[in-house]
């Protein structure tokens, strides 16, 4: 790694492009001065953006006219966008050495498309996944997968506890992080036969640095009962859009009562720190940046409809990735787990 | 159906017995007074508790010093339990045509496995399914199946779509209740096969009681998009649950924000109305009542941790659901589907 951290810009990505892309850069900027980006999009629409963030003006722009689209499937994104699209370039940037970091809000299927064609997954990773930092009432835990793929067997499920703890015990500096398996129930019986299998691996293997802590249900999430939630991406997908709305259906339970009355208007009035506090805790801006894991580089996916500020906290997860080396941490405990990985295959195998 | 709605009630159910359940029932009561509890437990433990409940004491008392314990496997219930246990005589009243609804806050499990071993599934039903009644920023919604099994065929998901259907039909007494398939897109190509195939059928098929409106998103649910969503019980329970875990971390957020000063607790005090707006809304007791579907006779699931509040909440869709005969029109609207679900069917097979 740079002295300087590089992050890779698509800046056409997502519902707003270069107006969210090149202002949220900016922000992230301000916080991280170390800080070197690279943007991928239409000189004609980046530039003059650019040109009116003074920290980051400097920043070197490659012109591109092509942009996957939001609503391009993936298929399509890698055949009319590969090799030639700001997105694509991003990645690129990541695969020649140049970024540390790619980062897109463009649309996801494309981008995990492009992102797996064109990096590769690492050895011992049969497929990559999608983490997120989830809040929690007690700080904050790692959710995966969240939809990069769906139906994980029990080897890909044990591989999603060892990528997610490797990512907890980097972030959040804790030596042996407690990764739990999402289930139905807390009892051995309970649940779907990859869930079981690889409940199995995880307690009888020796994963020195994961606590393996059983099976935990949808509540544990948000209690954070656990470091790291491994499920796989069609359930944690439900999960975490439930999780939001869920969020914002509370949001609108409290602005409605809080304007029922002269008496909880004055109320409210007086209370509004607080709301600013809650709000910060549930701003979904905060936790946005989704990580793709399993790469051989980084690649954050932002939401497609944030505002800058949502934007800078993508960026800001990209940027704790890298200084905190995380692809080289997850692969050195890859490694470290290669046998206890390979053992889990021959379970497995030896079970289906 | 009688003048009266007969209820049964397992009276040992639950974390807290015949302390909840008695006085759950005299709240009921106090709502619906033509209700006639029979009641199902230890006399000794059961008795001096209904004695004290002026509307309730003259109701029936059945003995039974024989429990289903909360942690009891479904099958250590069926043996132990089946003939003479409180949760079995609930069912069995059902079952001989002497309680018109069984009401149980004993564990899931078991109460399942005895209700389906002795009332059966209905005519056209595979397998039966838990719903509930969900609270959403439009209004309520359907949800099923929230873990009654796991991982449902196409076949299973329209049967759930259909049932779902007629509860809704029934109970928000709209005419053709919009139907969605819980997904992780809203795009056709997205998810898992079986739930592709089902939407296939719910679309191409005539099912003149159901709007099917496609694929929804886990934040489709609290927002109310649909009136009925369908999944089978792996998702559905771990979206349950993390939505009860949201709104609790939500709750515990606002309370801890609202004692951050002397200003934001005098604004919580002089707000103190629209917070009990807000907690009657997000209160899980509302909502409790977990109904089983499919089966020939109508069995509710409390919560095992309810208070009395809850309980007669559970009581209330009982009551609900007997009252709104349906059963039977969930009967009729299978039969007016038995052409499309065999057609289903039919697809499916062809499909596999």
């Amino acid at each position: 790694m740079s002295q300087k951290v590089r992050i890779a810009l698509d800046a056409m990505g997502g519902d707003h492009g270069p107006s969210v892309v090149v202002p949220g850069a900016q922000i992230a900027f301000n916080r991280h001065p170390d800080t070197e980006f690279i943007l991928f999009g239409d000189h004609a629409k980046v530039a003059p953006l650019l040109e009116r963030q003074p920290g980051i003006a400097g920043s070197r722009l490659v012109h591109t006219d092509v942009a996957v689209r939001m609503d391009d499937k993936p298929s399509q994104a890698l055949r009319h966008g590969r090799w030639k699209s700001s997105m694509w370039l991003a990645i690129d940037a990541v695969k020649r050495g140049e970024a540390d970091v790619a980062i897109s809000a463009g649309n996801t299927g494309a981008l995990m498309a492009m992102a797996k064609f064109h990096l590769r997954t690492m050895p011992g990773i049969d497929r990559p996944a999608i983490a997120a930092i989830w809040p929690t009432l007690r700080g904050r835990s790692i959710v995966l997968d969240l939809g990069a793929t769906i139906g994980a067997d029990a080897a890909q499920l044990v591989q999603l506890a060892v990528m997610g703890g490797a990512m907890a015990r980097t972030l959040f500096n804790i030596e042996r992080p407690r990764v739990g398996l999402l289930n139905i129930g807390v009892e051995e019986v309970k649940g779907l036969e990859p869930v079981r299998e690889a409940a199995k691996i995880l307690r009888d293997g020796s994963f020195a640095h994961i606590d393996y802590s059983g099976f935990v249900e949808g509540d544990d999430i948000g209690k954070g009962t656990v470091d790291v939630v491994v499920t796989e991406g069609f359930s944690g997908n439900i999960a975490l859009k439930t999780a939001e709305g869920t969020a914002r259906q509370f949001a609108g339970y409290l602005k409605s009562a809080m304007s029922q009355s002269l008496l909880t208007k004055i109320g409210a009035l007086l209370a509004r720190d607080a709301f600013r506090t809650l709000r910060d805790k549930m701003d979904p801006r905060q936790s946005n940046g989704g990580v793709f894991l399993g790469l051989n580089g980084v690649v954050i996916k932002s939401h497609g409809g944030t505002d800058p500020e949502g934007f800078a906290a993508a960026i800001d997860v990209g940027y704790g990735m890298v200084r905190h080396e995380l692809l080289g941490k997850i692969g050195q405990m890859l490694n470290r787990h290669a046998l206890e990985t390979s053992a889990a295959r021959a379970v497995a195998g030896a079970a289906s």
